[in-house]
């Protein structure tokens, strides 16, 4: 059963629950392959948030595209956008589907929407084997990008937890991070050059290792998310696969001592590629469930009360390269933990940690079948913030809901490292309401809350996420009053009728779900 | 005799020489202190282009600045911007004044052109030494920042050549690279936050490890060149000083077996600070000038020819961090060295490297008094397009001036590689027509020349001096049509009455030298 699987997007689907409404007159679009079937468009209706797999499940949806185009090309990809612009169709680019943000979900709107599939856009375009430099359509998939590079002995390193599905170009729209982006960089470390394709105009930026002519364009279309023109090809740095790959564990005293241990290690300039320390409800979480099923639980927890350690926090460290780097890393790893007090676990969870890392989201549904929804959401803040950022958001989740039903169980690690600071990852679960409304209305109350305790500490709307419909309240509030106005200077320069997702980045719809 | 220095900012410099034209009426700034006194427009009329120099030695200025504000906070650039503004009065940011693009020259114009030295929103505001974030005003130089980083025990680790001189404002707004960029990276890498200020309103942009919301604003502005607003402070990632620096030498056997070198290391992750190739005429001149005063180039000489090398080609390696670090890199640039069959020289040419790293723009002036005239311009490729980029600006400068004089020498090396590429940085020499206007259309000829190859090729406009006003030609060829309108759409928004440095990245003069 796999998640946003093209023969079964969401587990428990069953399309023929749903009644879409027959599609409005839609203008011609040429030779671009259009459809307007009940199964494209249900497949193509909502990305993978909570709320859309609550709504899917519950065979209930606020809206559906009208039709799917398959532009096989740059020049479809343009006379789609020329025709839509001209006749005020809205326009909803789509990689793997896999936003968690509303990103991809259509407005209950009288204007039609067209959800453009860009599948056909995809595969190794060339390779410049010298220069590391990869040219990948923007619906290559994870698993595509590395199977095309693993012959020629080289990796993009990209690996975020929606890996299997998602696509280069939704990458480079969202701000993907991979959970290796602290050797690899995020993807916009990684996009030399790219195209894409807006209304008025393409964009044709070159792959140059640097440039001084005026404001990077990358940066422009790096978090674009659709709205200011859709990527059609990215060229990307590719690297030599790692000779190897180790990831070890540690269990820090608690939260504080494990953050400096992180801080002093990534000041000090470690070589690794992962670093990430869970708090104390996640660690508890983390060995239970990721460590009883090799029965290691129990001996693992005598052996660190004999060293005073009972509520600990599991610290996970990865590095990879030749075995002289991967060694030499993690010598500062366990120097740095040894200063901290923390006590070293080796090499058992993290073997567990490789084993689950894309499976974490396919939880989800047997815990909803169970009667508990769950999301996820996270920041980013420099290293003297993070006590304040984590304690906002607790103070703001934990005790949130009123009655029997009032524990909101709150895990948090951080990841991403970062010289002057890091990313913060919450998980929340609640007990749902059987009535989908109902459920979708109190996560997003939790949402609400959770987002305004990120926005009154000045931390990031979102660290890997991108904007979408969900952030979009909020965003402005990073990018204040003279930001915005720049961005929609662009929007309107690019996308003069507003044709292109018109409620993701800016504007969002009135309802937090949409 | 210092380069810009505020009592000689040009060595032969004298204002008595110039006649300046009364300025004409000028609105009144409030209480912001405003000169129009012919000193403070003289220092202000020119950057250090090699054209500035010419004019400004031959006492022959084609427009000078008609007052000098000193705006002390950001609520006094904000009127000062307002008022420019609603009276068409042009404004042109000034740092240090090192632009060697004609980024903060006047043009000819009836309107009143204003300068805003930002001389006086300098120094560090905070610091927040557990993020290694310090926030320091636009006006403050290279020294004052590693002064005021030095006791705290951090250093920005940012050294372009201008670094006496140059200012934060000025390093952000150019892309300034400085001469360890490869292991502290360009300035828009060690910027986490700004301020700036613009007609319609101030951007603040917050200091944030990362984001994921939306276009990166920060880039907007890494590269605006006072054209999109004023940058007034920035929040600067700065890192623990390293206990030790180590540059050593070898030498390759040719060009290309040198750039083999550089690119294997670089792709292979090396630890280095600092890597620099120099071609065979410019490793001539460094083994003649550099090495001559220490007695020791006969010497080298004959070992050189021992082991069978007679015209190769300099490598300088730099790293820094710990002992062991440092150990660590040389043992890989040994390693890599050694299998492209270069020379080991060790420390003695870095040491003469380190001496000078600040000095080679002094030599100028002793080269113009001798008759000859010199100027750098820098860009980058991607390492399979190196040798392109050398050849084609070879094949365009070499012989490009007719009859006796027909010789320009060009000296070219690679420096601040990336994984995907790496700037070649060019000197070129020419014998000096005395008059001034002779003289600077000479240079424009071969300044054309050199930038048509350049863009011929597709390699960057320019690597880290920005557009300006004389890449301005050029610059729209690398972002191409949609591109340009971006930035043009971004400068509109900010600036409706376009009184922000009105030739400078877009909408070049017509003449290459204004």
């Amino acid at each position: 059963r796999r998640l946003g699987d093209p023969e079964a997007p969401f587990p428990g689907f069953d399309g023929s629950r749903f009644q879409l409404a027959d599609p409005p007159s839609l203008p011609s679009w040429g030779d671009v392959e259009v459809r307007t079937d009940a199964d494209d468009r249900l497949r193509h209706a909502r990305g993978q948030g909570l709320p859309d797999v609550l709504r899917l499940r519950a065979g209930s949806l606020p809206a559906a595209p009208d039709a799917v185009a398959y532009p096989q090309n740059d020049d479809q990809l343009g006379s789609l956008l020329e025709t839509a612009s001209a006749s005020g169709v809205r326009v909803i680019p789509w990689g793997g589907g896999t936003s968690v943000t509303g990103g991809v979900n259509p407005v209950p709107d009288p204007r039609p929407t067209l959800t453009v599939d860009l599948g056909r856009l995809s595969g190794l375009e060339t390779l410049d084997e010298e220069s590391g430099l990869a040219t990948f359509g923007a619906g290559t998939s994870g698993p595509e990008v590395e199977r095309a590079l693993r012959p020629r002995g080289l990796t993009l390193g990209h690996f975020p937890q929606s890996f299997e599905l998602s696509t280069v170009g939704g990458w480079v729209a969202t701000h993907s991070s991979g959970q290796e982006s602290f050797g690899y960089g995020r993807i916009g470390d990684l996009v030399a050059g790219l195209d894409a394709v807006a209304p008025t105009g393409r964009l044709h930026i070159p792959a140059l290792p640097a440039s001084a002519a005026g404001p990077d364009l990358r940066a422009f279309m790096t978090g674009s998310e659709g709205r200011l023109g859709v990527i059609s090809r990215a060229v990307l740095r590719v690297t030599p696969s790692p000779e190897t790959m180790r990831v070890e564990a540690a269990l820090a005293r608690d939260f504080t001592s494990g953050i400096e241990i992180c801080r002093r290690l990534v000041r000090a300039g470690a070589g690794l590629s992962m670093l990430r320390l869970s708090d104390g409800p996640e660690t508890e979480v983390a060995l239970t469930v990721g460590l009883a099923k090799s029965a290691f639980e129990p001996l693992l927890r005598g052996w660190l009360r004999l060293r005073g350690v009972e509520r600990g926090c599991l610290l996970l460290f990865g590095a990879n390269g030749s075995a002289g780097d991967v060694d030499g890393a993690f010598e500062d790893a366990r120097r740095f933990a040894g200063e901290g007090r923390a006590v070293w676990l080796g090499a058992g969870p993290g073997k567990n940690w490789r084993r689950d890392r894309f499976h974490h989201p396919y939880l989800r549904d047997g815990l909803l079948d169970a009667g508990y929804a769950t999301d996820t959401f996270e920041t980013a803040a420099p290293w003297s913030k993070v006590g304040e950022v984590y304690g906002a958001v607790r103070g703001a989740l934990l005790g949130a809901v009123e009655g029997p039903e009032r524990e909101i169980p709150l895990l948090c690690h951080l990841s991403h490292p970062y010289a002057d600071g890091v990313s913060l990852y919450f998980t929340f679960f609640f007990r749902c309401p059987p009535d989908p409304d109902a459920a979708v209305e109190r996560w997003a109350g939790l949402k609400r809350r959770a987002q305004d305790a990120v926005a009154s500490v000045g931390a990031a709307t979102s660290h890997h996420h991108g904007v979408g419909s969900w952030h979009a309240p909020w965003a402005p509030r990073e990018w204040g009053e003279t930001g915005t106005r720049l961005i929609r200077a662009v929007a309107k320069e690019l996308d003069p009728a507003g044709v292109l997702n018109p409620h993701v980045l800016l504007d969002p719809a009135d309802r937090l779900d949409i």
